[in-house]
């Protein structure tokens, strides 16, 4: 049997649970090796451990199922969606999975954050007594330590990022916008080697845009003053990577001095954060030691999110590096550290370096310069 | 009161329904005009006709509310999730959505495509007895037909992408592979002017892939006798475009006769379904008259999808144009005809425009050749 199909069969095990539910994601993409897409159109995987794994589909994905190196019970429907009720109905009751009147339903496991009603509404018909329960962790547990392959990947996905941020420094121009900017660099990220399914649009904020971690790049002209964020990534053969710089443009004189005090605070706490990644230590303890130093700085309020996020096939996954969480970073772990702060109005800084957990450490996967580095506006 | 919450209010009444629970996506983008991602953390609307809209979200995502034009009760919530339970709880009291012990639940609409077992999960424990009912028809009505503003994006987002497929055919050589072909595209798809988040990576598929609507472009390199499937699109102020155009590689005459045959087919199936666009009809009669030329051809069991899909700021949305659909067509409606026969183990053709309905018929918003163009490829 396929390795990962093993590895899925024990988690399930582990997890008290007779069956899992999968959709198209991360996992779906892990296990399958096919690239199937999240649509108006239901795909769902059922699996058993030591049964075959059944695909439910639309007719027009029958050839993307074909990829798939070991053998899937295929039960395809057709556009109308009257019949996609049949088809799960059928894939249920081959494994054994719809529960006969009065008999206790099956424990079947599956993934909150990936499923939607319109999935469940088609699962839940199929099986009708079945007791689901939340295995996200399970499927968390499968991806989170990477293989050597793996990792591989994710380093050439650093490497692709941080080329093409190299690319893109000179190309920045008096009068360039937040959007212009972004565009130039995800075709720098093309252009190196990233796969055209970046792991997300590049955030590009500048000024009191800035302030807002989750920008979307606007019109706004970078002007001297500015402090600049970038966060940007690549994909490689399906795992990411996931950066953040922040920039001073102009000269550093023009630069809020409390911005530049932040500044200063946030590349220490990046920092500390890498220098206490061991095998061993809790998520909470790796937030902790980010947001130690923010909290004496006097901008702990101003810290708004976790200390990081794991790494991988998907933009962000297990492990989650937050202080209420007590998971234990093991070797093989991909993540982020990534601190912040944001001063509403004025502006924002963060540095967000990936990691590797090794066997007596940390590896940092990303090397471009932490200290603030200023972007001269050229004018051709 | 905002335009939009107005309409919105008019299909929640129609509905019978007391309240709609919105999650991030083109009905919350159409809605607010703030771009909220989709993520492990939750992001609600909650919306009564007649009150403020009310949104729960993490902390880190406060500046991105601010961008909303119109006045919003916000519920913050904080990295940790075991508060979340309580934001969603404040949120629906607020607007009275927590049923009463005793007393019977309100009536809330929810888009079973867009939302999440996992929002799911905070929308029940916050409104307990709260009737859920799929209001995704009355979403799709909100958008469906387009304000002249919108089509003028679309027709924006049509004319990138143009100009960024006629930019990659002199691009390409001998030995390209597919995967190499989508990042050209892409590149000159951001250069001619998309938003770096299109609205899907392009497909590139050729030979025997091509055969797969749905292929994922790989590292098979062009060869003399391939059809080429180009699926693309561009998107401009959140609108998008989605075409296709099908090549042959070399010359016409290395091509297997059966595909070209096959190719005529679906150009007169495309040319059918366009002819037939005009207020009135339903969806159903469109995808007829594309299948009907189709099937008259013999390869009726080789055109395995529907005929078309609305675009908008979704790349798929209503009307979807489908034998068992009999939703009508109407003015300012903007969607695809995108015909194609799929030959296994041979390959597949697919012709695809962007369509506007209008007041006497229907306006064709792309104008890329249908006869077959035969690409060359050059060594230099």
């Amino acid at each position: 049997m396929n390795l990962r199909l093993e590895k899925l069969s024990e988690v399930i095990e582990k997890a008290g649970l007779d069956a899992v539910v999968i959709n198209p994601g991360a996992t779906l993409s892990w296990l399958t090796g096919a690239n199937f897409h999240l649509m108006e159109r239901p795909v769902v995987m059922f699996f058993v451990p030591g049964r075959d794994p059944v695909l439910v589909l639309p007719t027009l994905d029958m050839l993307t199922a074909q990829q798939i190196s070991y053998h899937v019970d295929i039960f395809p429907y057709a556009e109308d969606p009257s019949t996609w009720e049949e088809a799960f109905r059928s894939a249920a009751q081959s494994l054994g999975l719809d529960a006969v009147a009065g008999t206790s339903g099956k424990r079947l496991g599956l993934d909150p954050r990936a499923l939607r009603l319109l999935d469940f509404k088609y699962i839940q018909q199929a099986t009708h007594a079945a007791d689901f329960s939340d295995a996200s962790e399970a499927f968390g547990s499968l991806r989170v330590r990477k293989e050597e392959a793996e990792v591989e990947k994710i380093r050439r996905a650093v490497q692709i990022a941080e080329a093409a941020l190299k690319a893109t420094i000179p190309l920045i121009k008096i009068g360039m916008s937040e959007r212009e900017l972004a565009t130039t660099l995800t075709i720098q990220l093309l252009q190196q080697g990233s796969a055209p399914d970046l792991p997300f649009a590049p955030i590009v904020s500048s000024g009191p845009n800035s302030a807002n971690p989750h920008a979307t790049p606007s019109d706004r002209q970078l002007q001297p003053g500015d402090l600049l964020v970038v966060d940007w990534g690549a994909r490689y053969e399906g795992y990411i990577s996931d950066l953040t710089r922040t920039f001073a443009v102009g000269s550093l004189g023009d630069v809020d001095p409390e911005l530049v005090r932040a500044y200063n605070f946030v590349k220490h706490a990046n920092t500390a954060a890498r220098a206490a990644a061991m095998p061993g230590v809790t998520t909470s303890e790796l937030d902790n030691a980010a947001r130690a130093v923010i909290e004496r700085s006097g901008f702990g309020a101003f810290f708004t999110h976790r200390t990081g996020h794991g790494i991988g096939l998907e933009a962000h996954e297990a492990p989650y590096l937050r202080a209420d969480n007590l998971q234990v970073m093991l070797p093989g772990m991909t993540f982020t550290i990534e601190p912040g702060i944001y001063l509403p109005g004025r502006g924002g800084v963060r540095i967000e370096d990936n990691m590797l957990m090794i066997e007596n450490g940390a590896e940092c996967l990303s090397d471009l310069e932490r200290e603030m580095v200023t972007i001269q506006l050229s004018s051709s």
